[in-house]
């Protein structure tokens, strides 16, 4: 059996953890949850490091700033979960039926597990292989990247005021405490939360969220 | 010649660029900063993904939570600096003679650059084989590390009570703007700065600089 990248998985049971969203995964006998979120945090890190090895390579002559900034582009929970929609990952993770629409960004996350059970199966090589030829080839133009604009937040004003839509940005709630607070702000249009993001200050939160709500306006709309 | 890991270095120049520090980096004629930076850049996702793959297999029962505040032990700045002490980095780093004090992490940064420039000189393995049996095996206790709190602000304030220390965070100033606004927080004892440190948010900096302050309290008063 072949897989979305065209490779024969070694070990099977990392590819299914991969696919095991939180909201279905189940605790064992002893305590420990079985859930996709370990692979999440160790793909996380391999595909921000696999990133990094790409552009240093990529771009010998732009400094590290430049770098940082294209890797958050290529990286960002938006990308990863258009990535997990186009690869059809989407439909291969078990969600609890009952969390319609709670949780989302699940498709990010599994993509991010994904490439940990990878790495886990195959190795670090391997899994560069793969990341560099069947996604940043296909999924990503750099030029494209190079050029976009980051600040979702005056985009999305200047679309609301253009579209004569109300548009608010609430901090609708906060979690953790001491330096591991985070804010939860949403993208309020005409009275309806359109999306919301958390992040450690609310200006971080306020543009992640005003990019999630800028991917749900029409194309014809953006200009 | 072999270097201070106890292997023969392939390609020298890679080394070498990894202990020049920005204060005594050049400008080439086509306008590229030659310094540490990049490599610094490559250096931390390399970091962070070897300990990410050491962790997951080392606690194959532990959430990600805990994982997570494992790493952030691991490398944090404090803890970067001073590996940077111990294994002599310190002394091969130029910088320019006239920042003296002005630069507080070039240490940690330079660490981080060496493991940029092993992984580019020797690969992922490689790199990896060197931070577990030289740097981990030796350096960190991780049962110590895990009954670490990792509350600085609180020790110190407790600290300052006990030693009848005058103490204060003070938000000295802020740089970058937008969602990469970040915030310097300086830690004031006795109306002397002894720390700062910058964060997106107040809280952050907060902690930050606290436990770089806290690493300055002689080990007889921590307790």
């Amino acid at each position: 059996m072949k897989n979305i990248f065209g490779f024969r998985p070694g070990n099977i049971s990392l590819y299914k953890l991969a696919f095991l969203h939180k909201s279905a995964g189940y605790e064992t006998g002893i305590g420990i949850m079985v859930n996709n979120e370990r692979l999440e945090f160790l793909g996380d890190a391999i595909l921000d490091a696999v990133v990094a090895d790409f552009l240093f390579k990529k771009f010998p002559t732009r400094d590290e700033g430049f770098l940082t900034e294209m890797r958050s582009k290529i990286v960002s929970r938006v990308q990863l979960n258009k990535l997990s929609q186009k690869l059809g990952i989407d439909e291969l993770i078990k969600l609890d039926s009952n969390s319609n629409g709670q949780y989302r960004s699940y498709g990010g996350d599994a993509f991010e597990a994904l490439i940990g059970a990878i790495f886990l199966d195959k190795g670090y090589l391997f899994t560069r292989k793969i990341l560099l030829n069947r996604i940043i080839d296909h999924y990503f133009d750099l030029g494209v990247l190079e050029n976009q604009e980051l600040n979702y937040k005056s985009k999305i004003i200047e679309w609301a005021q253009k579209e004569r839509k109300q548009l608010q940005f609430k901090v609708i709630d906060e979690v953790g405490s001491g330096y591991r607070k985070q804010y939860i702000v949403a993208v309020v249009v005409n009275g309806k939360v359109v999306a919301q993001s958390q992040h450690y200050s609310i200006k971080g939160a306020e543009q992640l969220s005003a990019e999630k709500a800028w991917m749900q306006i029409p194309q014809s709309e953006r200009d």
